[in-house]
């Protein structure tokens, strides 16, 4: 019975696998490609394969599938297990909500996004207030009902959506050290950049041929298979496509390459994940990559631990040159290395260097909470936002467009999302302070432009684990311990401070 | 009752046709972006879809529905009537064949088109035989199984998937008609062509880039709607994509521009029809194209009837002569004109112009209905085809690949498909002899590269009638008749012979 009922799970969860790739495509598609014209049109498309996916993955005999498989789990192997595990976590989301708040969400969030975009050309919040009010109200409403069906506190049922198994208990933690550490950290690194002469600026423009190519040659470098993936350009850089076909998107800027440069090794450490992960697993749950935090960590441990380091600009540094036809001092290494690790409090997250960037998440991991539990009041948030900020990065926004209006994930319905970003810078650090102790040679080895040791060492302990272990579980396989931001922070002082 | 069954059916074919929508945009992408290694993660995507449209087509309680619907069909106005007839029509059909027939009708059609690409570049028609034979033998079941299902003979069950009321008595006399017509209008259009000077060749090479210019430019002229579309490049050319989003592609030869200039017309013609589908029918079997025929008269009215015309390429002219740099009497439109419209017998049907084209469905429509009756026998079938060329055309294939090869129709399982060719060839005639009749001006307008008039005719007549009468009532209400290959040799003998 459990054979027959696991075998019959896993040929559903492989059409839903097979469906969310379709997705993948046509959300890539919708992206790059797609006229104007066609968004209604799309979105009819998406909505019906969506709600082909949710009924096969909510009919009553998944339910009864899962019930028999999990009464005789105990001869299951390690493998199978997982699989089951995983199927159970993604069918328990799935349910647990009923379907008229599910489209009163879709509803809400999509009515306040697009607010939000008018909210934030004109620098309204108070416009923005009802609408956020409305996709607050329900995401607490969900927050409940998934709470119930997990057995977790509402917002470890968000978090858990984005990052299976994160808990805010072992969060509250690792922030409060965080915040006990950057301040005094950030005040020491700009003491220190103070102290030295300025970086030289690079003088554009930059061609948009020169830097495709460019770009392209480095995801050749760090063995991105263009057989099994595509570069294209999308107004929002992201990492998608379907198995076998990862798609990365970048977006060029003339007067400067470094945001095309490094988002596109950015999306590429994603992309690598994505294209590592087991071929004979796939389009099964325990196949898929484990969560956002351990994908952010793919992405930052190429774009910020390989290739913001001196090891790496010494190798990339004359192909940039000659790329643009650059001469001089500001194309040296070394000048690329500071130019790529300058540090300075700023409004915006996605614009932050390493070292400021978690104060973004803390904030707003802070204020999330307080908003969901009722402690903090959305008429309220402006003024919140602005104060935290002054509080962890000294700096206060002149205005609510550099302030709480930057961000879509609210309005559009993602809570609990924010603290991946940190898990995974976190993870990061940790991962590569491992790999680098395994492998003395890795890092030099990036000097030359060889990144198969590194791509080997995430094979083995990342890509390859698929779902199999939790994100703890995989960070104490790989490292001996779970997720600790000593690492990470031993890695900024590393890097900022020496 | 049936207010409500046609309301659930009209659900369920409008997730269908979603799901028809998507499978456009994954084909497109296959054949114009996908990379070269994830051909086989895209067949589960589709096949996987498939399977999801499938099942929502044949699962019990659509027969219910359908019955309960009919049972009550009298008090329908005429859009629900149509809708529900075509709705009945594909469940047949979808439901005619059992499951393990269109696996193995799958299976087979897959492996014969494969190993067709061998025997086509090797000339060896004798290897494929094996494989023809297998999908041969399972098409006439399926042509058995349907014929019983829709109170069909076997090979007008087979036509009706492309061409929806098409009868091979219909056609047999129609094609013997034009058998008879043919060969001596031929002789008279060779003369003809023999006692004038020949047209002037046209000097490369024609750059990409200027060709994908003024293509594009003649596709505006046209009228197709970029913000609803897109032209992109594939091996074989092709009208796709979704609703409200058509996508045409082509291939450039820098030697030669014709052949991508009035590739892109042709399917430009496809491209109108699908965009010029009645909005509000959207979804619904009864708003889709009528059928492989009419669709085809689309494309040949653009590309044979108005582009090869005098009239078009007075206007095209100068256009083609400053994108290219052409000078000299080459780039008269009486020149292109003539180059336009050359006859010449050829054993390529992709390559043949408008007056020998017939012959060469004529020769698959005999062979196709004689290899599924039995009177031949596939180890006859290169013979066959020789022997038909001789007759028809008066000329013999040297080879195979200039043969029975060249086609993949067959290999892919699409029997009873050729016809449709012919039959659009003759419906253009027809309705093009029609709106020049109703509007003086109309082909005069080209010579401005105005399209407004036909296109407004083309919509009214045609393109929103979407799927509400037959092939034939559309072409009664249109010209005062059903198809009627008169008014096709009238229009060969008008633009070949005077």
């Amino acid at each position: 019975m459990t054979e027959s009922a696991l075998l019959d799970l896993q040929e559903r969860f492989r059409r839903i696998s097979l469906i969310d790739d379709s997705l993948g495509i046509l959300d890539w598609d919708r992206a790059t490609k797609m006229p104007d014209g066609s968004a209604e049109a799309r979105g009819e498309q998406i909505a019906a394969l969506q709600g082909l996916r949710h009924q096969l993955m909510t009919e009553p005999q998944v339910g009864d599938l899962l019930a028999a498989a999990e009464a005789d789990a105990d001869g299951l192997d390690v493998w199978s297990s997982a699989n089951l595990q995983e199927m159970r976590r993604r069918h328990t989301h799935a349910t647990a909500l009923p379907t008229d708040l599910v489209e009163a969400q879709a509803k809400a969030d999509s009515a306040c996004e697009i607010k939000w975009r008018d909210a934030r050309a004109s620098d309204d919040y108070p416009s923005l207030v009802p609408y956020l009010e409305e996709v607050l109200r329900l995401t607490r409403e969900a927050a409940a009902a998934k709470a119930a069906a997990l057995g977790l506190a509402p917002y470890d049922a968000l978090l858990d959506q984005y990052e299976p198994g994160g808990r805010a208990a072992e969060l509250d933690g690792i922030f409060a050290d965080l915040a006990a550490f950057l301040p005094g950290f950030l005040d020491e690194v700009m003491a220190k950049q103070r102290s030295e002469p300025e970086p030289v600026t690079l003088a554009g423009p930059f061609p948009v041929e020169a830097q495709t190519a460019v770009v392209r040659r480095f995801m050749d470098v760090l063995g991105f298979d263009f057989a099994h993936g595509r570069l294209d350009i999308s107004h929002h850089p992201f990492c998608g496509g379907a198995t076998a076909d990862v798609r990365i998107t970048t977006r060029y800027d003339e007067a400067d390459f470094t945001s095309a440069l490094m988002g596109v090794l950015h999306e590429t450490g994603h992309a690598m994940y994505e294209l590592g992960r087991p071929e004979a697993w796939r389009y099964q749950p325990v196949g898929e990559a484990r969560g956002m935090g351990l994908h952010e960590s793919q992405s930052l441990i190429i774009e910020m631990q390989a290739c913001r380091s001196l090891d790496f600009l010494s190798f990339a540094a004359p192909i940039l040159a000659e790329a643009f036809g650059g001469t001089g001092p500001a194309w040296t290494a070394q000048n690329l290395f500071r130019l790529n690790t300058r540090v300075a409090p700023g409004y915006i997250r996605v614009d932050a260097d390493e070292v400021t960037y978690p104060a973004h998440i803390i904030l707003r991991y802070r204020i999330e909470r307080a908003l969901l539990s009722g402690d903090l009041v959305l008429s309220d948030l402006a003024d919140a936002w602005n104060d935290g900020m002054e509080d962890l990065l000294g700096i206060r926004p002149p205005n609510d467009r550099l302030g709480c209006l930057q961000d879509i994930h609210w309005p559009s319905g993602a809570w609990g999302y924010f603290p991946t970003y940190t898990i995974g810078a976190m993870a990061a650090a940790q991962l590569f302070a491992a790999a680098r102790a395994a492998d003395p040679d890795l890092v030099p080895a990036f000097r030359k432009g060889n990144f198969a040791p590194v791509m080997a060492w995430l094979r083995t302990h990342v890509h390859s684990q698929g779902s199999l272990y939790s994100t703890d579980e995989v960070l104490q396989r790989a490292t001996g311990r779970p997720l600790d931001p000593v690492i990470y922070e031993e890695h900024l002082r590393a890097r900022y401070l020496q």
